[in-house]
């Protein structure tokens, strides 16, 4: 086993709308290096995005679509029933919108991550998230799909031929099965910048997503996701960050990773 | 002054929105070698948007981004003050969003026509005409601008370099300047298949607007527009076609046009 | 047992919007005597309420809040998963946005109805069923809660305490429990007004439900709902106005039924 | 001229949007005297409207409509063009919906005040300002309408037979006829507490919006305004109030004002 030598950092950025903002969005672009931004559905409006499109390439970070149901009010976290060909539109729709505003700068949309309540039912229903990944394929096939480790949605990714960019969490914790203790359960979000950065440490030296009773489920690792919003963000960004330059891990787009040009 | 021999009918689809729909969709693409799609900002959600493509691209009729005020209430009629970045975020947002859901049935976006208020707007104020033109072409400049003949918009997107479709209507009346009769006042709009069909049929003849006065006003005519709903749209739109082909003038998408590979 | 002598009969209507009409509502306000006006979620903007409460109003037919899910495109059919308090508040906010509209028209909301999938999920979860019947007694106690016979949404209503109107479809064919049949499933809906007259018969006779394998399952009747859109609904509703007419049962606004005055 | 002995203070409340928050609320309610609330169209959706319901009733704040033109991205800062008819129904949904969630917490609307770009055009168009005098007389003729001083709307509430609360603001600078100096220009705003309260203790003092070049404007003044958002909001509104105190005037909410009772 090759210790890891490049890992991606990916933040959820361009959350603002209209008249309200969310997050620091330029301080956290200064530290990740890939931007996975609102697309309009859950947060979002077409000149947020335009800026955020704007400051990610001015930084070299690279651009991914964020979509979500279609809920502003309910920030894409309210479970909804979809038909799979609305989701699928609704996916290609916010998708495509992101990549004309990208084109207007210059720039390419080049992963997909979905947010909220859609990510959480794709990580869980094979169904939806082979939705999701074909939805993706029908847009760009060249897109990379960034699904969390030892999820269903990553299986799907891989099975409809896309490239899949492996995350973990720095600020969540995990159960025995590989997968996120429910916010609702305490010990689910991991407080510190301190507290993080050990978490991703441990991770990424394992390469294998380790429990809250340390067991280890081995796994590529591409990314890491850090929150955008929250008191803390900027800096645990920053100290998972300097962690990962301490321990000689360069920190890269999504696309200039060796394991995803393969 | 050579007659004539090709022109592209259009007219404004994919105007349902959820579960309420506008127009005979697909009687109307039977006739018309381009359609102006809703990009869900006026009407037209994801999934009409994706029907309204697969039902175009069946049909070798060519896709075209109609975008609009953020007015769903409103079908986009009523007049919003924009700041100009918001606009131009608005426009390649939906853009964007068509070009997504062609690229995923395997067509392309070949022109841009805005809608209602906003396209009232753009003809008659030369900042606005030309922030459009400029989102259009920050987008992609190979996007043809589809404008009224003899206004503002037309004329700034030559100014910017773009390709300009000049398109006259089937079923309303010109001022003597070349603007369209106010919908308030008497004789506005045409009604019947036979009137329409006279009115194109002189105005191709002329190679020129012709007023209510009949007054002529030279232009170059690449389209015409019939409009999409209403209950004589069908019979409008195929007596246009009839007569184009019984006068020897072929009906072509927009990007088939010469003048406009030119 | 007593006859039945006096029943209501109620329409979902208003559901109309911005530029998109739905069902002709004129004509089925002349039949019925109780109209559920959807209030801005799932269809119907102000101008459209206004409308529908001022023909309601001048036929003597009574109003109803028809509140739903916050889903204009998918007209409130999307399951949603909303917390109590934001549920709570959305129904206060729909009745609250129709009492206004009916008062500017001199006019009064006497009952609600929940609309779509928000209906189907509270007619069969006791916490959703018991959150909407304390919702709509914290608006207006006077309020008549309209609820499918033997559905968990009128017992939720009896227990808060609200006057209950028990309704029974003249179109759904019900199962052995009393549930509708699921519209999934071949036989769900009658087609036909004969049909829908005689099942109407069948159970306003029997004082029962009347399952597709004739099991009976008794209950007080209140009203009989008829669809307010398709093509059938006008002919319909006009065949079981006239048959409870024929049958010398009085059609009545829902706050005129003695069982609900008690 | 007796001098002014009560005074109301008001500010535009509840301005959050699902998980996007705005001012300072609990700050806010506990200074003022009468909330503006905003109404689900440009701000506030049903979960924030009842929270700041319950907070100013718990506080003896009195409860106002904000209502707004259709544009939460655009905070209701767009001008529109509606009919006079599509603006007194979304007026009268709004303050209707309000009216729901106030009835729902034990407490009543007791004012209006129109938001944003609805309100600048109201204060200027007698057209306008008609229509919103009648649309809030129509759902309640004991409603109090919150103008501007020396602003066509307030002229338009007196002559539609409402009871009118004069307002002048704490923070803007007024022209020698009574408006305001556009915020495009410099000194529009006034900066800093104690600015803004001898802005507030010269008008009172004269009974009398004070211009920037010292001209006199006698006017009845019944309410001063503070903004609800912005860093310095809480500050202002203290020393305001402090000033008040100070001095000798009484803050109490609307309905309590001696010269809106007659």
């Amino acid at each position: 086993m090759q210790p890891i030598d490049a890992l991606n950092l990916n933040a959820d950025l361009g959350e603002s709308f209209g008249a309200w903002s969310m997050g620091d969005d330029t301080a956290m672009l200064d530290v990740v290096a890939s931007a996975n931004i609102a697309c309009g559905f859950h947060a979002g409006d077409p000149m947020v995005m335009r800026q955020t499109v704007c400051a990610a390439l001015a930084r070299g970070v690279s651009l991914g679509a964020h979509p979500a149901f279609p809920d502003l009010q309910g920030f894409g976290r309210r479970r909804m029933e979809l038909s799979p060909q609305e989701l699928a539109a609704m996916l290609i729709y916010q998708i495509g919108a992101l990549q004309g505003l990208a084109a207007a700068e210059g720039g390419r949309v080049t992963h997909v991550k979905p947010h909220g309540a859609l990510s959480n039912m794709a990580c869980a229903d094979a169904g939806l998230a082979e939705g999701v990944a074909r939805a993706v394929r029908a847009v760009d096939r060249e897109l990379i799909l960034l699904a969390p480790a030892h999820s269903v949605l990553a299986l799907a990714g891989e099975r409809a031929g896309l490239r899949v960019a492996l995350e973990v969490f720095a600020d969540r914790a995990y159960q025995d099965d590989g997968q996120l203790v429910p916010r609702a359960l305490p010990g689910a979000v991991l407080h510190g910048a301190a507290a993080c950065w050990q978490q991703v440490q441990r991770m990424v030296e394992a390469q294998a997503l380790v429990s809250v009773h340390g067991r280890r489920l081995p796994t590529a690792i591409d990314s890491v996701c850090v929150h955008g919003d929250g008191a803390e963000a900027v800096a645990t960004a920053r100290a998972v960050r300097e962690g990962l330059a301490a321990a000689g891990v360069a920190v890269v787009p999504l696309p200039c990773l060796a394991r995803l040009a393969g």
